[in-house]
């Protein structure tokens, strides 16, 4: 019966790819926590989970391939092995930039704290809900799900452009502070980038289940 | 004699990647020209490369994608079209990078000039040099060439910190700038983040020909 062990994999795949979602979405709002609340503690717990996320990354990748190659799945099944390796690709890039921040935060330990826009708190939480909707669209394969996540991204584009403001006033205003105000507008860029990636995660899921490339509006159907 | 008609369509699809290089490089290298002179008609045309990146990617995606649905190509074809899906994504990212240089450059019209570090200039360098080692180690399939660019993604992440010192300093002793040196300070970043995607690729070319991945030291081999 090697389809059904073929589709055995499928969801084994499915479940370490969610797992690893787990974990790209938390060192993200824990780097947020961490950097408001100045918490050096879970600075190096973001760290940590970094390193989790890569070698999940590592082993979903190697797991893919390997059922790209013995198996040669058609269709539906194709796309979604594609989709799991761009999507596996993001998460790994969300842990990233939640190491950026994390990191960030560290170099800031000594500096004197500088008031914050709330925009940044409100990005963290955006980000957020991006990602984790985009994963419970995948988890129970609903594109309309993942559009939603599409049109969560400007307003994280928006709050972004407001920070930069915010924090470009303090640099010209208190030059003093501009180390702190320059890494708050370089984490405000981490979170637009993690919403970045959980709006790929979203278009993935939309391939997968509908076969069409959203991003570019052009349709793979005939490939069915 | 389908297998002659894929390995012509292969050839084919590394054409159009190669293609799509030579756009997202030129790009690339326009964009630090048009910033550096502050050419608008460059940073339009930049502008006007990056749309055609963007058609590039979704074609390349589009015949990647039935290469695979339709063959089921194994081992060494099987890697090498995975690793022009992943590099299709990373050229459009450079593309990316660019159009925000050429973007940051038409924002920066009217404001003053400022001392700008040389090392800005030598990133632009050094990231069109990664770039166009990349593709010409995809062109020639050089396992070696590619490992090249990997030693050399180091020093661009040392002049993105030089760079980053110097501007901070301006912000602090010349807050009428801060503008003109944030913007300095992204753009340092975006030729970073290419250069990371030069890596990327570089790596995909290393999976192609040896079946491992270079990211994270693990084999493949078995899969063959």
């Amino acid at each position: 019966m090697p389809r059904i062990n073929f589709h055995l994999q499928l969801a084994e795949l499915k479940d370490k790819l969610l797992a690893m979602a787990a974990l790209s979405q938390q060192a993200l709002e824990f780097s947020v926590e961490a950097y408001l609340e100045r918490d050096m503690a879970l600075c190096d717990h973001v760290l940590e989970i970094e390193e989790a996320i890569n070698a999940a990354e590592k082993m979903v990748h190697e797991m893919a391939y390997e059922l790209l190659a013995k198996e040669q799945p058609m269709a539906i099944d194709l796309r979604f092995i594609l989709s799991v390796i761009k999507i596996n690709g993001d998460l790994e890039r969300i842990g990233d930039q939640a190491a950026n921040i994390a990191s960030s935060a560290q170099a800031m330990k000594n500096e004197p704290a500088i008031a914050l826009p709330v925009e940044i708190e409100q990005m963290g939480e955006s980000a957020g809900v991006m990602i984790r909707t985009a994963i419970q669209a995948l988890l129970e394969a609903d594109p309309r799900m993942a559009e939603s996540v599409l049109s969560m991204d400007d307003a994280v584009d928006e709050a972004n452009k407001t920070v930069q403001a915010a924090l470009m006033e303090t640099m010209q205003s208190q030059p003093d502070l501009s180390v702190q105000a320059l890494t708050a507008i370089l984490i405000g860029r981490n979170l637009e980038r993690a919403a970045d990636h959980a709006t790929n995660i979203a278009e993935d899921v939309i391939f997968w289940l509908r076969g069409s490339d959203v991003r570019h509006k052009f349709s793979l159907a005939e490939a069915e």
